[in-house]
């Protein structure tokens, strides 16, 4: 698996890339275009590493995962009384499907569905900050994960998009708290650095029906975890989720950081980092390498 | 004159309402469902009066006709590099043409297009609170004038849609200052209370070639003039438009506060104010009011 | 008056078009593109004329007016209980709006709305092609008035999004009769050949109250005539309503054939004719013709 | 695994079923709504069998996976000039997305995208109808297999949105043939009846990389399959895509005739039927049953 995984890297890195890091976050804009790293770790325990797979970058709508795995562990299938299971079809941040819905968002892993937990975290969490670190935290066994401030403070000041999807959603009720919380909190989860051997550990739980991999603590059910793999399955991927079922064929999700994180459930977990983006929104060569992967291994859904 | 005004009181006072008073912000709820006021008044200063003429009421969305001329008067055509001028076809808060048209609002006159309004007219006013305020007053020739606070505060708490609508143009880039500054200022204009003759005095600018009728000043030019008439025939009632074109045939515009005013050309301005709503956010007995209005007299465009 | 049209008239033939003729019905791209005329006709008898003002050209949806005139006069507002009365918004052959409102066109002057009306026109004409080209007939005094085969074969050929709309609407159950046979009876309409001559003087009943201005018949309702004259107003220019109501302030309708009829209440109607199309679908020419005369004359509603 | 069909079969039984028989097509009203029947074989070629699985219904839209297949053995990625790969997000029918996206369908497993398909295929096959008739024989190792003309003739009477479809594409230069032979082609296609033991036996190819289980013949390719599963898994069930693939985890195919398919790579195929519908058009008994086989027997992809 190592040698599969330096082939990947050796592609990668001759391989020209014809997208662009992500300038909607000023923050984000910043990053070094070159960043590529890669981890994937097995049940067993086994680990593989290339290119920068330890250095923490922004994981953005990757955190969508985390938070709605949380609120789902806690409240269940109350879960669904506010937002959808199904694909969107429509752009991450559009408003014209929330509109003909009434402010009731596709899934979870769309902005304005991410939104929605974000408030109903705020009910259920004690400490809502402290509280979504630590879950990530304990996921990952992993103690140095923290929030960027910087890029959760650029986002606030720039996210006038999720603005609007917040305050829209309040305008049909479907925000409880207010507007202004919801929104720190979800931008400050957006905000979260991790690095791919982080993500790779805290997914792993999802490739071990919802147990934790070394606690053995179950923090979702079976049901739930497959669940959530079917969402990032069919809504992992903005307007791509079917292109990359078919090229990588295991249940993910990515983010605007540049970071994908994907899993073959009952075997492993594996998260890809390179920030250049492809018109989609999704990494150009974090989804070359998941391809190749699956392709070089033979394990695909189909 | 009189005789026709006291028939349509008679008229309305005998005829069962079956809509209801504004709700989406709370202090409007509070009104009196029972209150009637018409007044009408010609260039030549004739003027006729029935009912609550005299009591202020929250203009609301008729600031939308005075807060467009007042830019329209400072920048003339530029206007319409930030705006349209057609008839939207949607509800009057509706996101879905504004996502399709990428942050640009069909008229001035719905929500979104009079928040682009607000945002030039910070630029464009030195003092805009005060030079807004001014505006009407001049108008109307009477300094009691005045924003009414409770109402300004009570939308600024509840005005979801309208901050949703905010964020989303300037995530186009068709907002370009502070979103919280032009809301506040968009709101606080919503706020002005007006009495029918107080509508009445300054509407007469717009049947007056954009001639002040007492000062004789040219506040706006005669094609600008026509402009806002156009505006206001074609884009004045929200879904009504058509309907109040039929019915009424003269160029206006009507707010939630139950207040519509409209104008014949070189002839007269009149306002009407009934608090209850038809589903389509009209006055119930307004328009019914000026239905009679002008088929008692004759006047109508058709 | 003759001299304000020879003023258009020469001020049109030194002004270049930048726009072209319509090619989506082929039969109508082979039209000379420099044709022009123009003709007003008063309700006291007085005409004027200028340029090609006795040519027949394709009056296309100008149709739909004789069409929804005949069908409301016949049926009064039953008519209302299969289309609206609002401007859409939207272009005259969109399917978004029909589909968001289940198969019910917002008005009688867009493609839909004017298949709904030719479906109710078939239940109710005892010899549909023949009562309405009787209608027309009658209306402009002029029995030479003929369908043109070779534009209704050409389009029956080519209308594919009119035979979408109309299979949707079936869908929606507002289609009772059969498509094709109602899409036969459209096109029929939509391909009468008729002169600024022959079109001023049809349309002198909408100046008139409903009345004709030769037998002094009623043939519709002054109520009838005044919605007639409203819906043009706000629905008869395509995405151009708002603009057509300010430049030009009298009700009217265009067709892709490039001509143009308005009316002034009382006073008179007018024809222009012109191939050239704008973005929008409206003549060019007829358009900048209209504005001068309006201009000119100072004869306009606002 | 036949005492697990057994299971299945004995729950179903027991189960009230809410939804109703697809009415939209007149003849597939008539259908008993008590029939059940499923059928599961492996590619080791043991088979299992409860119910009605040899009684042969209409596949209905399970014949979008034929055709497609067809004609991606037939043209690889050239399938992809005309038709999307992505999710839909709106009901299999709607115009709405293909009005915004100009005629292109977002995917061959949705009506506007498979009557794409079946226009190409117009173009590709020498005799069409026999064509696709031979085809699906051959996947089913079964001459039997024919088309109902009854239902044929039924659906091309009714099939008013789909004629709306087809027009709205060709209006876009989307359909290159004659609008009427293509959706001739379309509903034939639709016609065809096949049994569960059928349809399972055919489908054995997508769980085998596209080779033919008995003949061994290559019919599609490693990566051809692999992409019509992750269509299927994306795609395949209307607005349920995201429900089926948490319920069921398996890539598969629905149809209002109540037919359901599904595939598990490398292992087996399974088909079901039951006539009676839930809301969003799937067989509700079937999506049950195949949920059943998943839970007791742990094969699923999550």
């Amino acid at each position: 698996m190592q040698q599969i995984l330096e082939e990947i890297f050796s592609a990668i890195k001759n391989h020209e890339l014809k997208g662009s890091v992500a300038t909607y976050i000023p923050e984000l804009a910043k990053i070094d275009p070159n960043k590529f790293g890669m981890y994937l770790k097995f049940l067993n325990k086994e680990a593989y590493a290339v290119g920068d797979s330890f250095v923490p970058f922004s994981i953005q709508s990757i955190s969508k995962v985390f938070a709605t795995a949380l609120l789902f562990s806690k409240i269940d299938d109350d879960l669904w009384l506010r937002v959808g299971k199904e694909p969107s079809g429509n752009p991450f941040n559009s408003l014209v499907q929330l509109e003909n819905e009434k402010g009731f968002p596709r899934n979870p892993l769309i902005n304005s569905g991410a939104i929605v937990v974000a408030d109903m975290l705020l009910d259920v969490l004690g400490d809502p900050a402290n509280d979504f670190l630590h879950f990530i935290r304990h996921l990952a066994s992993d103690d140095s994960i923290d929030y960027d401030k910087t890029v959760y403070m650029s986002e606030k000041k720039s996210g006038f998009r999720n603005i609007a999807l917040a305050n829209f959603m309040k305008s049909f009720g479907n925000i409880h708290n207010d507007v202004d919380e919801v929104l720190d909190f979800y931008f400050l989860m957006c905000s979260v650095r991790m690095s791919c051997q982080q993500l790779s550990e805290a997914f792993l739980l999802f490739a071990n029906h919802g147990v934790h991999p070394i606690t053995l603590e179950a923090i979702m059910g079976v049901s739930q975890t497959k669940r959530m793999n079917a969402l990032m399955q069919t809504c992992g991927f903005y307007d791509e989720a079917g292109e990359f079922t078919f090229k990588v064929g295991l249940p993910g999700k990515s983010g605007v950081g540049g970071g994908i994180v994907a899993i073959l459930p009952k075997k492993y977990s594996v998260a890809v980092w390179s920030p250049v983006l492809n018109a989609k929104g999704n990494s150009e060569a974090g989804m070359k390498a998941l391809e190749l992967l699956t392709t070089k291994t033979g394990f695909s859904i189909f």
